[in-house]
């Protein structure tokens, strides 16, 4: 299936206002800053319109006109179109009445929002010829390119910090990809993973192959609108690691915008990060774009990321739409976890409870409004990071199957008079 | 969002020809079998179309019309329409040119198919005013209820045999629901649970709400016709527990056929078990309705029902369509899960592992063609058993980060030979 039309694309500095066409390379080598991409969206305006997105298969790739994707590539995997639920229950907790979440946690096929950015990244990748594909990840990463490795036949070496979880370990071997375990942080495997790609010729994702990847996150924000039924939100909460996400998310409104697809208004964009490594709420605090690198200690792993590639345009980004960034400590992310699993039945992942308890931190301080409608973007599953909640339940013990156990065991929880009253001792089959 | 018009339903016994209204009742008090919901289809033939369909939600709720849903139900959570992917590569390897895998490992919210059943048993629940809601289950049913309770605001009483995998409890209690753990198998868990559902007035999803949760299972089913083209594939390989599932797909096919949505075509189901709990595989095999309960001993625990409520009917539903069931050990369980994952990308649960197992031996044998359409039911995600692979991957140790320790450590791995040869030894940086 292809799409009517596409935006043509081609990699630039915007810094030094150089074009790079289209190859797999990440730093300007005038201005030695990021290359991102850029489209000719005039070029398919008035073509790629509400119906024709609608027209689309209910995955990223009804969005395949503004992502850069080379020609002829033949979507191969259902990924994103995640459900943007309202969450009235969570609202009524921290505030809001007017508060959605996007689930990424149900992502296919490895349950976060990096299947995006993988799909994107591989699809560059084979059109430029690599055999192998590999990145630095903090977890969620890894299992994705894992995974999509696998399903398009491409051998995959993959290195994290030694300390991930062993969810996140397992779901990247499960699927035969090498998987190199770094005695050091994510911002140690990364500086590596560039020395590797210089050696070798090997596309990682998140490294030469970055611009293409970064723009899978546009997905999104393309989702977001069109499921607000084309309409732009007043705030969107994200976390960050790298800092990657949150500018994607504004790119596609900004998009979106440009085409007339949605109407204008001011968004804002919110950060959220741990405590334990939050080097780009630091910055948007003291209102600065200078990143002080830090190192992580958190149980947000999957946003342990102390020296963030995109860190200063983050930064930037939130201050000039009048948003904020804010950072949480590992209890309160816990705290954000339970009270997403008990109030909308969504588990997420460590990040996702960053992301939940900084979005109640912001309508506690005001600085989002009760009434305006705020999305809270959940970025990955709780399965990945289960050790984060170690401890938290007690098991109880093991009940033996007859009925009258079974209210013993009510009564010795809740006291006897939570007993049905309904109920008749001579019931109570002997076994 | 209504849908334009809905079949009319009621609970009936197949057996006593007794109609029963809509009530929580799963037991004909007549003949003691398991009540049924019987559709009035030609009420909506002719307005439900694919069209009309094809304009509902990407979710389960697409289906309404041809679902148990009272009347005023506002669809909340949008769960299933999970991808149907054709998978190549596993074809290539278990000798299939025509494969596809449905993949309930994504769906939303929990991570299996038991999501829908839950859906439709919590839409009545509510409807005749259940303000406790439980289940007996094997895991993946605990999450579900506790999930979708949480969100809809019930209170769920959740019980489980004792030794279920880890995750399955975390991911029950995570929403806040009571878990109680009973010390026997999961057939001690449900005869509890009917002596529980007779005394207190509560919703149990898979006893007194059975009926209606069972048509959940359908929407798996118009799925995959709908996925598919609006075709009906030539085999469809179903893991069984209850024997609940496989039957419903089955339903799903024939009201389609019914209602002129899809051809009509030989279409035959194979029942998936674990030999170590294998009675309606065991019962297939002789050719026979009559099961012999078993005391299940699997690592397959979601599937690890001996004495299956559905059994009977499944059996005699497989042999009357031509198909056949077969159970594969542990280590074939395992093998099967890893073999997903190489070659699709996609991490399942033990019971998915049994289906893979058992699709390849089908074809293995030739009771599945080499180039029919054959559907593999993927039903529950990895992440919620990954015991079942404990001890199956090297962790590998720790790497300094530096390119010269990552050249040491693949030639450990490779061989030396396999270094790049354009390294150079100066290029290796001193950190
Ligand atoms: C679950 C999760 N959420 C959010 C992020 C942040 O994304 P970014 O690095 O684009 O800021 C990551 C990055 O690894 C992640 O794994
Ligand atoms: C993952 C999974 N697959 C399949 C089944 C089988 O379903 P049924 O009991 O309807 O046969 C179950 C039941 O618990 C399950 O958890």
């Amino acid at each position: 299936m292809q799409p009517a039309c596409r935006a043509p694309f081609e990699l630039y500095s915007k810094e030094s206002g150089k074009s790079y066409g289209n190859q797999p390379l990440s730093i300007c080598d005038e201005s030695f800053t990021p290359l991102e991409v850029r489209y000719d969206l005039d070029a398919v305006k008035g073509q790629v319109t509400r119906a024709s997105i609608e027209a689309g298969p209910a995955n990223m790739w009804r969005y395949t006109s503004l992502l850069p994707i080379p020609e002829g590539f033949e979507p191969d995997l259902p990924v994103g179109f995640t459900p943007l639920v309202k969450a009235k229950n969570l609202g009524k907790r921290v505030g809001s009445n007017n508060l959605y979440v996007k689930n990424d946690a149900v992502c296919f096929p490895t349950l976060s929002f990096k299947d995006r950015v993988v799909a994107v990244a591989l699809a560059n990748a084979r059109h430029f010829g690599f055999e192998v594909v590999g990145c630095s990840s903090t977890g969620n990463l890894a299992n994705s390119v894992a995974a999509q490795a696998a399903r398009l036949g491409l051998k995959a070496c993959i290195l994290v910090p030694a300390d991930l979880e062993p969810a996140k370990i397992l779901n990247t071997q499960v699927y035969g990809a090498r998987l190199v375990r770094i005695d050091g942080n994510y911002d140690h495997v990364n500086r590596l993973c560039s020395l590797i790609a210089d050696q070798y010729n090997w596309g990682f994702v998140n490294v030469n192959l970055r611009p293409y990847y970064a723009e899978g996150s546009k997905s999104v924000g393309f989702e977001i609108a069109e499921q607000l039924g084309w309409r732009l939100p007043d705030n969107v909460v994200v976390p960050m690691a790298g800092g990657s996400l949150i500018r994607k998310i504004k790119k596609a409104f900004d998009e979106l915008l440009y085409l007339g697809l949605v109407e204008a208004k001011p968004v804002r964009f919110f950060g959220a990060q741990a405590t334990g490594c939050s080097p780009i709420s630091t910055a948007v605090k003291q209102d600065t774009e200078t990143i002080t690198p830090q190192r992580p200690n958190t149980i947000a792993r999957s946003l342990a990321i102390g020296n963030p590639a995109d860190g200063p345009y983050a930064s930037r980004m939130i201050r000039e739409v009048g948003g904020y960034a804010e950072d949480v400590s590992d209890v309160e992310v816990v705290a954000g976890i339970q009270e997403l699993a008990e109030t909308e039945g969504i588990f997420t992942e460590t990040a996702g409870g960053v992301t939940t308890a900084v979005t109640a931190r912001l309508l506690a301080q005001g600085r989002i409004g009760t009434d305006e409608l705020t999305v809270s973007v959940i970025t990955g599953n709780g399965l990945k990071t289960t050790d984060a909640l170690a401890g938290r339940y007690e098991l109880g013990r093991a009940v033996r199957p007859r009925l009258g156990d079974f209210e013993e065991y009510l009564a010795e929880l809740d006291g006897p008079t939570a007993v049905a009253p309904e109920l008749e001792p001579e019931l109570i089959p002997a076994d």
